[in-house]
């Protein structure tokens, strides 16, 4: 069994040994920190506002970055949350915008049956930059439509301040 | 053969060992007993009304603790009411309630596509505990939405008479 | 609002009204009381043998008919026990004698792919009625594989003492 | 369209009303507080390991509560970490204690087919609270299995010296 883990072990050393030469990450692609600083700002907000909820942020691939679940929050947040910030950035709008024309009858209805199930009422946003690149987006689930925006919004540009 | 097994019945007995000196379950979450009297109840109250339907019974975690299928019920309930359970939870209301705001144009049009399929018509409400705290969820399919909303109600009281 | 619950309704009592002369159940299929016998017993050898467990009932279709999660089981057992019972009424067997052939250089190797997953160690057998029929399968997962294997054979056999 | 808006509004503030009076998570379940010490304890000894991982922390009832990707770690560890904290909350113990047994011919060979993916190597492990109850779990990926194992040991014992 000893030598069994000696060889995963040796096999995930190779696979680690990569990060040395090539960096995953593009230059430019919203970092942990900055990750980090939105998702904490969202829940200061969240808690000002009185409402609790699920705040999800993902990169510039559309690939989670960092989540939290306030306490009390809906369980059915999470998804909706992370799906949120998916349909951000997979679209480059805010969520509610890609709504209006997801609607019977609409340019794009049915849309919400592609990439697993995309939400599309408002609480998602991009992420920008200081020099106006989407570097990854936020959403945001468990208040009304009209908190989840706000604080959404409100959140994603802390990283302008700073 | 029998020697691998019994090697791994040792391990097997060593995990089993952990439910000892770790309760799996939260203190004030639905109990096995609640939930069983909450679906006999659903079914005594289905029989009674002359419908066949599934009922499904989800803790505070919305996994599932309790089901049953009446006999002749439709197949495709068995989903549905473990759905409407589940639903109930994710969102700490009556399914009914969740669907009037996702109708198209409504504020949360299209969240059944989060959560790997929610259903929104009547049928599944959340199971409160006599201190007025949400303990699970309950999802009955196969008749009419009133009659399954009414029997969900219903059988979800009978743990606060006993 | 209310226009538009009317409609429903009325097509949900439409739908309804096909029970009245098409049964939906074929004659000697497993029924509501026999599977609740069954989780009955099963739970009741497990407290006698100091065991939690997550005990699944399938129908002759291999459909879900009945359910329990003992206090403080395994979350994860909850889609091992439907699974085993599943596969064990797939295949007409006990789910370890198809273990048994599905291993690396074995017959049916990644069988367990198939079905949206299989398992394939001790815990599900199939149900047989007093004419030697199989009219559904239980799993059981919790305990070790002996364990759940002996009650789940124990309980199935419940039925034909009555 | 405004008007429309304005209806839904006030039935998602009934929605939110309910959380007024019952306590969506149950007393005794990780907090958000918890959850965010943990993932920044395993983010501080991830850097001062010199590795760069995935790190997720689920509930009591295995739903996501916490989650960071480092910058430059794998894009394929979000859901490994993930699934890690989820088996390790699914069946109590360490995943890698559950890996040892679900090797061809263990006693749970293929259980990873189960909850929609297992993952059964180190890396994973449950969050005791101080009187030594399961309040969730941690899951780490990005780093040897020993490196990611020991981060999410040591880090999981941070909520128990506040």
């Amino acid at each position: 069994m000893k030598l069994v883990y000696f060889n995963f072990f040796a096999t995930a050393m190779l696979l680690s040994s990569f990060i040395g030469y090539a960096q995953e990450q593009l230059p430019g692609d919203i970092t942990a920190d900055q990750a980090q600083l939105i998702v904490n700002e969202a829940n200061r907000l969240s808690k000002k506002e009185g409402v609790v909820v699920n705040i999800a942020v993902v990169d510039a691939g559309a690939n989670l970055k960092s989540f939290l679940r306030m306490d009390n929050s809906y369980l059915g947040s999470i998804d909706v949350a992370i799906k949120k910030a998916k349909t951000a950035r997979y679209f480059n709008a805010p969520t509610g915008e890609i709504g209006k024309i997801a609607q019977p009858g609409g340019a794009i209805y049915h849309i919400e049956h592609s990439n697993d199930g995309l939400i599309t009422f408002p609480g998602g946003v991009p992420i920008y930059n200081s020099a106006g690149y989407i570097i990854g987006a936020i959403g945001i689930s468990g208040g009304t439509i009209e908190q989840d925006h706000d604080i959404a919004t409100a959140a994603s540009k802390i990283i302008l301040k700073k």
